[in-house]
This record gives C-alpha cells, sequence and structure tokens, in this order.
C-alpha cells in the first residue's frame, strides 16, 4: 500500500496553510501514522496466519482457517468458502448455555480468544470468551477432522482474535477452573473470523483481583497489576473484563427492575428537558451554556418538571435520566454527570406511602438481581469481593429520634436536631445489622 | 394577612441598593404581589365554601365539606374530623376502573372537578376526571343522606378542585356522552381536599377538537379555542387535558415495549456520556459548555459509546436518553434537544439481521399500543383525529432500486443513485400504503 518514503499528502496542505491548522494536521499525521501501523501488525498477523492455513491441501484443510473479508461480505451465499459452507443453515450457541444437557450435541459458538494452551503439537486448548461466559475448547489431532497443522492454526490464534467452533459438547470428570461453563468442546472446526492485534492490556491481567496478586507475590511470583489510569486509556479492552460485563449488564437491570415496578404501580415515564432557563435547585454549581444568544445551564435535577408532572395530573411519574452538578468533588460520592433514578408521586393521605412504595421498590431491586443476575454478581465477586446484602422483605422502620438514641446508646455523640453526617449513618447502618 | 397599604418590605431594602438589583427585585416584587392576589382569591373561595358548609347543623352536615388542612396533616387519626372518619379504612378506586361490575358498590373515588352542572336545588351533577378517565356522578336530595345544603355544596364547586367523593355505582341505560366511564356515582359524601382558585384556562376548552369548534361556528356559536402560546404559558394546566395525559402515557409505553423487547432480544441497557470533549460527529452543530477550565460539548448522539460497547463485548446495546443538537430548525423534524431511542448490535453475518431486530421491534411496540393504549388513543382521536395505522406482521422489504422503480412508475422524477427526500419518501410509503 501507500509507503512511508513518499512525503506524506496531509503535511504538504499544511505548509501553505495556517499554524494553527499546521498543529492539528500534525497531531492527524501523527494520528494516521499510528493507525497506518496498527493496520499493518493486523496484516502481518494475518498474512502469517493465512501462510499456516494455505500450508495444507486436502479434505482436512477445509475444517480451519482465517475468513477473509470478501467472504464475509457475501454469507448468503455458501458456495464462497469453507467457512460460509460450514456455518451455512447454523444458529450459534451461547457460551453461556453451554451445559451438561448438550453432552454429544455438536454446537456452533462465537467468541474472544481468551487464552490458549498448546499441549505438544498433537493438542491445543483454546478458551473461547462470550460476555460473562467462558468455555474451554480443545482440538486434538483425528484422522477424520483435526490436522497437525489445524492444531498449530489453533496455538497460533492471537488472544481477543474472534472465532467460529463447531465442535461437540463434553463432560469431563473433574471441575474446570479455568471457565465458568463445565463443559468442553472438543473441536471439529475452527475458523477465525478477525485476527486481534496484540491489544495493550490482556484481559486475564485486567481481571485479577487484588487477592490473586497478593497471593502470588508472597509465593515469589510478581503478576502485572492492571492500574486505574491504564484500564481508563484502554476502556474498550477493559470493559470485557467478566467484572466489567457484569456490572454493566447489573446496571441494566437495577433499570430495568426500577422501571418494571414502578409502571406496575401506575407510574408513567417522563423525559423532562436538560437544557433550561434557570437552574433547578439552588443555583450556584450549574453547567452554564450560549444557547443561541441567550444563557441556559443544564438540569442539575428533574424536580421542577416532576412537580409540574403531578400538578399535572400525572399522578405518579419516574425518570432515569443524566442529571448534571457542576460541583467539586470532595468524596467519592460526587460526580458531575450521573444516572438519576429519580420519583415522584402525589399522595392521597399520608407520606408514608411514598415510603412504602420505596421500600417495596428496593426489596423488588435486590430479590430481581439476585434472581436473574446471579452469574453476574458471582463475576463482579471473584474480582472485587463483596459481602452478599442482607435485607428484610419488609424493610425496618426507625424514627428520626430512635436512630439518634441507638447511636447514643452505641457511644457516638451527635446533635439530636442536625443532620447525620456519612460516618454516623453507616455506623447506624452497622447497629441495625447487628440487631 | 399583610396589608397593601403597608410600603412592600422588598422595595425598600432595594432603594439602598444598585440599579441593577433593583430591576431584579421589582420583578420579584411583581411576582410576590401576584402570588399573594391569588392566595386571596384561593382563600376567598375557600372561606366562601365554608361559609356554605357550616349553615348546617346536624348528622347530614357530615356527609361533606372542605378538609381543613389540619386535618389532612393528621391523617392517622380518624378522631380529627368528618372526612378522616369517611375515608378511615377505604380504598380509593381509580376512575378508569368504575364499570358495570362494580353496580350497587359503594366506592371511594379521588379526582378533580372536571364540571358541574346544578340542575333545580335539588339536582347537582359533578363529573371527576382522574387521569385519561371521567366519570358522572350525581347529588340529589335524600333524607338520610343528601341534604339541600349538601347540594348548594357540591354545585359551588369550583372547577379543578380535587374532591373525595363516596358513592354507590348506577348503571343508567342510556348512553353517557359527557364521561369515558358508562357508569355514574350516586353521591352520599364529598369532601373537598382542595379548592382550585380559577384557573387561566379551562380543561374543556383546552380539549376541545378543531372541528368541534367549526362545527358549532357553523351554527352561530363562537366558542373558545386555546392557542398555542397560551397552552405553554399554562403547561400544568394543559397537559391535565385527556388528549396530553394520553400523549404522555403512550410515550411512556413507547419507551417499555422499546426496552421489553430489546431485554428479551440479550440487549443491554447503557447510559453513555452527554459531557463529553469532543462533538460526536461532523462537529458544527454542538452545544458547547466551560468544564472547569476546559472546553466541552453536549452529546449529538451516543454513536461513539455505543460502538466502544460494541467493541468491548456487550454485544447488543442500546440507550434512551436525550440528544442534544444546536442546529436551526427549518422544518418541524427539528429539535434542539429530543429523547433518542438508540440500538447498537454486532451481526453475525449479514446487516439484514438488524433489519430483522428493528421490523419485529416496530411491529411489537404497534401491537403493544394497540393492546395497552387503547383508552390513551382514543382520548387522542377525539381531540386530534388521525387514522388507525396500517402495518403488517411482517414488514415489506424493498430494495432502493424496487423503490425508485416504484417511484419512477408512479411519475416522480428522482435521481436513482441520490437520497429520497422527504417529500418522495412519503409518497413511497403512500404507494406501497395502496398496493
Amino acid at each position: 500500500m501507500s509507503t512511508e518514503s513518499e512525503p506524506p499528502k496531509v503535511q504538504e496542505e499544511v505548509d501553505s496553510s495556517s499554524q494553527s491548522i499546521s498543529k492539528k494536521a500534525a497531531k492527524k499525521e501523527a494520528a494516521k501514522k499510528a493507525k497506518e501501523e496498527r493496520r499493518k501488525e493486523a496484516e502481518a498477523a494475518a498474512s502469517a496466519a493465512s501462510a499456516l492455513s494455505i500450508e495444507e491441501e486436502g479434505p482436512l484443510a477445509n475444517n480451519y482457517g482465517d475468513v477473509p473479508l470478501q467472504e464475509l461480505q457475501s454469507v448468503n451465499d455458501p458456495q464462497t468458502g469453507k467457512w460460509s459452507e460450514a456455518v451455512n443453515g447454523r444458529e450459534w450457541t451461547v457460551v453461556g448455555a453451554l451445559n451438561g444437557s448438550l453432552k454429544d450435541q455438536e454446537v456452533l459458538i462465537r467468541g474472544r480468544v481468551h487464552t490458549t494452551r498448546p499441549v505438544g503439537n498433537k493438542l491445543a486448548f483454546v478458551v473461547v470468551r462470550e460476555r460473562v461466559s467462558t468455555v474451554q475448547c480443545l482440538a486434538t489431532v483425528k484422522p477424520d477432522s483435526v490436522s497437525k497443522e489445524m492444531v498449530r492454526f489453533v496455538r497460533s490464534l492471537s488472544n481477543e482474535s474472534i472465532v467460529d467452533v463447531i465442535g461437540v459438547v463434553s463432560v469431563p470428570d473433574v471441575e474446570i477452573k479455568g471457565a465458568t461453563q463445565q463443559v468442553e468442546v472438543q473441536i471439529k472446526k475452527l475458523y477465525c473470523v478477525s485476527r486481534a492485534a496484540k491489544t495493550p492490556i490482556t484481559i486475564e491481567d485486567a481481571s485479577r483481583s487484588e487477592a490473586e496478586i497478593e497471593k502470588a507475590s508472597k509465593e515469589g511470583v510478581q503478576l502485572p497489576r492492571v492500574n486505574q489510569d491504564t484500564r481508563l486509556n484502554n476502556r474498550v479492552i477493559d470493559i470485557r473484563t467478566l467484572a466489567n460485563q457484569g456490572i454493566f449488564r447489573i446496571q441494566s437491570q437495577v433499570g430495568n427492575i426500577f422501571r418494571q415496578f414502578l409502571l406496575s404501580e401506575n407510574f408513567v415515564e417522563i423525559h423532562t428537558p436538560k437544557l433550561i432557563a434557570g437552574s433547578s435547585e439552588g443555583g450556584s454549581a450549574v453547567f452554564r451554556l450560549d444557547y443561541k444568544g441567550q444563557s441556559a445551564c443544564l438540569a442539575q435535577s428533574p424536580q421542577l418538571h416532576k412537580q409540574m408532572s403531578i400538578c399535572g395530573d400525572f399522578g405518579r411519574v419516574f425518570e432515569t435520566g443524566p442529571v448534571f452538578r457542576a460541583e467539586d468533588s470532595y468524596t467519592h460520592r460526587h460526580l458531575c454527570e450521573f444516572t438519576g433514578l429519580d420519583v415522584e408521586m402525589e399522595i392521597k393521605k399520608h407520606y408514608s406511602e411514598v415510603m412504602d412504595i420505596v421500600d417495596r421498590l428496593f426489596v423488588t431491586i435486590f430479590d430481581g438481581l439476585n434472581n436473574v443476575c446471579k452469574k453476574e454478581l458471582e463475576a463482579v465477586a471473584k474480582q472485587y469481593p463483596f459481602e452478599p446484602l442482607k435485607y428484610k422483605p419488609k424493610t425496618l422502620r426507625l424514627t428520626f429520634e430512635e436512630g439518634v438514641q441507638m447511636l447514643k446508646d452505641a457511644g457516638v455523640e451527635i446533635d439530636p436536631l442536625g443532620d447525620l453526617n456519612t460516618e454516623s449513618e453507616r455506623k447506624l447502618g452497622q447497629l441495625v445489622l447487628e440487631k
């Protein structure tokens, strides 16, 4: 393709232009170069792989290989290549659904190469990962399906490459430690749909818990620790860890259960304006912007519009949406932008009606998560251990007075008429838990 | 309370201050005065009413009246007043649930006084409205429950006041035209929980369709038409119309069905940042703001973060959230801020997989609305008539070429390689409908 010895085209254009553009262009150029390098790296990896795959001729050569882009683009025609032919008419089984009930059945799965492990030149393990699930697959030389060259191909797969695996489900006698699914897939065919270049961090490293690192350290082994800044600089790779996959799926379910519960209680979901003319509460810490010549600011809360909805006879409303606070953050509870779950309702007789709703809402969310996010909670706990949440089907209610008294009895000095600070709140939570 | 002859306190403070504050203060003062006037008006109405209700002594006097604020605040004690005693231990039935199956049963309902209509001095009708439902209630003088004074009290209720009605459900032989529910409530007790001051627009006026106004006009009657600006200046009252109640409830359900369908197809709901460093698409029409000394802008689309999610192995994601476009609007399709329903998914083989999802998504939404929002759709159609949506369970798919050909056959000249403009799109839709 285009060579590095040619003078870069963008640079030429820039020379005849202003300085400020030149700076931008230089940046652009650098980005272009980096992109080009990545592309070349990927190409090199791909051609190395295809060099491997064309070593062999004969029927077994059809059972593996890189899928050319051209073949991926003409998928409705099974005649175009060995991958098209192999997957034609088949459905993909999700990795998370692989279990003993599928024993001896042939399945097609798609996922990322999580890790590969060769054992001699006749056997290779590859762990395939999809969302919060991983499964161990193995390629063993077999006269009718798997050649030595195919095992070599499997060993050559770079981590994070996307593969299609066709194989038979088997159930080993011993527990499988390196994967979430307690079955194995005996590979019959394996195609690499997209070969990954080397990633700046590996999912294995990014998935490690502090405890694992410390344990290894005591045994004299220094395992890599992926720090926050590296994670954020490589967000797209970091969110592939099982823990992050779990966190986002749990977040999605929190929103879902929140809404389902409220809708079942005759709430209406509203979407209130985020661009408003005044400030929604207080007024100091707002983000201000120019709205076509007028001053506007970002909503700190849907408060005003929620209340308008109630005055407008909606009865019960809720909103899930972004909230903007231009506050300097001194605690880890502060964020300039967060997703607010917000509720407003009319009361028939007493404010305890709101407490009833909130009480049942939280219990429903906790029950729901334990029910539908079991695997996700486990994935998070594996990397970031936490105690399971304890809660009652009917939440304990304390008056402020009773709470203050409990704190006093435990020796905590607080103002009986003031707000509870974070520390006192925590302490009170602990006291209630101990009861 | 404070009298008008006293010099206003705020004004005094202002005199000793700067000009710019004085302007603000004058505004504040005007707002204060207006508020004060509204308060007085409400007080006058309330005292006029309570003057009515105390005319009578004896057991029947307990069956109606204004509920004092003090009584509303001590609702867990049934001893505090006649309303507390009357509603104690009862549940409210929603107006929308009133139907023939409740014949002869005594119910408690709460709603707004939509209209009142006296018939002589022994009978009064009051239509009570809750959300998208209205029911006709009637107070007839009866020796054991309804006094003449009570009928007078019912007649005196101002529109939009909130009332609690206890009465017996009856089913009249003829159709009830002035209300959505085809039953009547024979009033036994009626309490005014909150008496409304005169509203700047009436719900009756704001609910009228263009057709009704024109029909009356032909008959020589000039009915009030509430214009857009008046509606927007009195938004809280305007959204009480059955049509607006319907629109917001339909909107809520669109979001709900959208999410339920996608979750059932293994999509994950995400919440992407709205404050971003660069522009998400193109780059001209963004709202820029100062983010603690750095330049930031409001997201024009969740595009980048949706794609990051896919690269990050989420597989299928969606978002419902605000989208900001600082574009000048030339068509009625433009809004600077709108709620986007956004979807992104990986494909296994072919882009037709996305078409399959979108196809089933829309059909599910249409089916769902027809199913759960029947009453809401009727409420909207009554004020803003529309043709029922025609759609097929499996959407027709045309190639671009076929579409262009259909337009050509119908005599529309268009560029076979260009985009379809709005007009051509409409025409094509019509051609497909006619087929």
